[in-house]
């Protein structure tokens, strides 16, 4: 597989062609291409369909990650993307292989993260699969929801406000301090803790993305998994649209910067470039953005900013008025992921 | 991950046991360790859904596993989860992980393969996943079918009959000459093509686990996917029975026999401890087993052979009248299965 990015869009494109030049076939409202397949069994109930592989190495790296950790990652990543669509996640398959030698605790660690993730969201883990793995950790993670009005990627209409979830940058902050010998100096162990946190357990934003799908006025949304400079372009692809995107505005909490002065980091290359966020990108209606963002900070104790807007030019990042260009997305430090064909 | 099938047993019991601490959940009809879960989202609509790993130097070798064979069986032995329950498979999620250098042709074949069988049993791929590995192939993929009664492991009856469709041992012969450096001397070209056709794309018994299920008169069902001799023990021990099997009445083909001949290996050990065969095991009314046979011939040109007898006694084995024990599942050639949570 091509390790450059244009590759790996190229890549997806060239299976979702494939698997479409099957025809439009029943029961399938969505297929690849969206956070989730939107299926429809039956007339009136949709259900949508996620699935993510992580790998030691790739994902996450063992001298880090506890077996807790990985498994609450792996459902996290399924259940935000459940979340982009407005769903509800229902039932998760939960596959798991690992080296001769683990032992039956560690193994029962990562179900217990699992479990502990699920039971929080109501989830149901209901199968799986366990082998031996010739070379390190890897876990492949399904979850099924049902949603009633499901929000695309492909609905964005030219003037709508660009908004996301929470803050961005603090997975790939936490990811500089998971990977340096030891803790930056400087910094309050709580921001510290804060950001490695949001690497290791990232909070799916799966009340929100309910929230959102039911209000009204949000007209296309996806998680942020691949980082903003990644993602944000898909969304766009998707709708056939451009933006502008001011990158000031763009969220970063407190512990992110206490992080990225300590390292003498940009922190914008995080909030763009990093991955891994798992909020929400949303566009709305200019006129529903007053009542969404009050509305979800009563809810679910959110915030909801807004970075820009969409047009029907080509995406345009800027600072000061200033056109800049931005990191693309997250580099996964032992090989990137190839992005995913839905997801 | 221990290596020995009885800690891996142990293990899914243990998993089991921690997912059903959660309790019995809304929309859950059948769990782990059936063939697949049974989902109910809305009140007469049952949903299967499955999902398999499959690793290289685990479950194949690129020395003699195409990329197109890889995509055909990876989503082959889900088909066969779903063929277990009577049902009918309807979409699948593909997730593959190949290492850098992988070139996009050998990942367009991969789809292909997985297309090609999806094609002809009406399924269609809906999502997945793609990365980057740090060491050899992966896939996982899930698939969801729809099923009216779904037919699980734990109903089997002392007294019923106990069958098997098709031919045991095919798998196993066909992964003994690949795995050989030449192929054996004096075995037909059309033989030898059939056994390791049997392995690298097995035909998964998708209309032939439809038709049973329907027919009326099965009490129990699973596909054979590590061998009669693990597998069986599994479907009594979820009915509390035991069984009275005789190895003369499997089921062996020419080819198999041929192949078994011109490398002098015993084709009862492959029979009962090959695995990979993906036919389906079943128990039924003793009074339903002529329809039965005369129905799947008809119907679907498979045989159905009567192989022993469900017992309330533990499960003896026997040739010519003589209790013996028999080889107990596929050994995987570089590491062994954890054996599924659920398939």
């Amino acid at each position: 597989m091509s390790d450059d990015r244009g590759g790996e869009e190229a890549l997806v494109r060239a299976i979702r062609a494939l698997t479409d030049a099957a025809g439009s076939a029943a029961g399938v409202q969505v297929g690849i291409g969206d956070d989730c397949a939107v299926l429809t069994p039956r007339p009136g109930l949709s259900l949508l369909a996620t699935t993510d592989l992580l790998l030691e190495d790739v994902h996450f790296r063992r001298r880090w990650a506890e077996p807790a950790d990985i498994g609450w990652k792996s459902l996290a990543v399924n259940l935000s993307d459940i979340a982009a669509m407005g769903g509800r996640p229902r039932w998760a398959l939960v596959a798991l292989a690992c080296p001769e030698g683990t032992s039956a605790d560690e193994v029962e660690a990562f179900y217990e993260g699992a479990l502990s993730l699920a039971r929080s969201h109501d989830v149901t883990i209901v199968g799986g699969d366990t082998s031996a793995s010739p070379a390190g950790w890897l876990v492949n993670v399904t979850v099924l929801g049902e949603v009633v009005a499901p929000r695309l990627r492909s609905t964005a209409r030219a003037g709508d406000a660009i908004a996301v979830t929470g803050a961005l940058g603090r997975s790939a902050a936490g990811l500089a301090v998971l990977e340096r010998p030891t803790a930056p100096a400087g910094v309050e162990a709580a921001l510290l803790a804060e950001v490695t946190g949001a690497h290791l357990r990232p909070r799916p934003r799966v009340p929100e993305g309910e929230w959102l799908g039911a209000a009204g006025g949000v007209t296309a949304m996806m998680d942020v998994s691949d980082g903003l400079g990644i993602d944000l372009p898909r969304l766009l692809r998707e709708s056939g649209l451009g933006a502008d995107v001011d990158v000031d505005r763009l969220p970063v909490d407190e512990a992110t910067r206490a992080v990225a002065a300590a390292l003498d980091a940009d922190p914008r290359a995080w909030v763009t470039g990093g991955g891994e966020d798992y909020e929400l990108l949303l566009t709305c209606e200019p006129g529903a953005l007053g009542r969404l963002q009050r509305g979800l900070a009563e809810a679910c104790g959110t915030c909801l900013t807004v970075v820009g807007e969409v047009t029907a030019t080509p995406l345009r990042w800027s600072s000061g008025g200033r056109q800049m260009t931005v990191a693309r997305g997250f580099e996964h430090f032992a090989a990137r992921p190839a992005g995913g064909a839905s997801g």
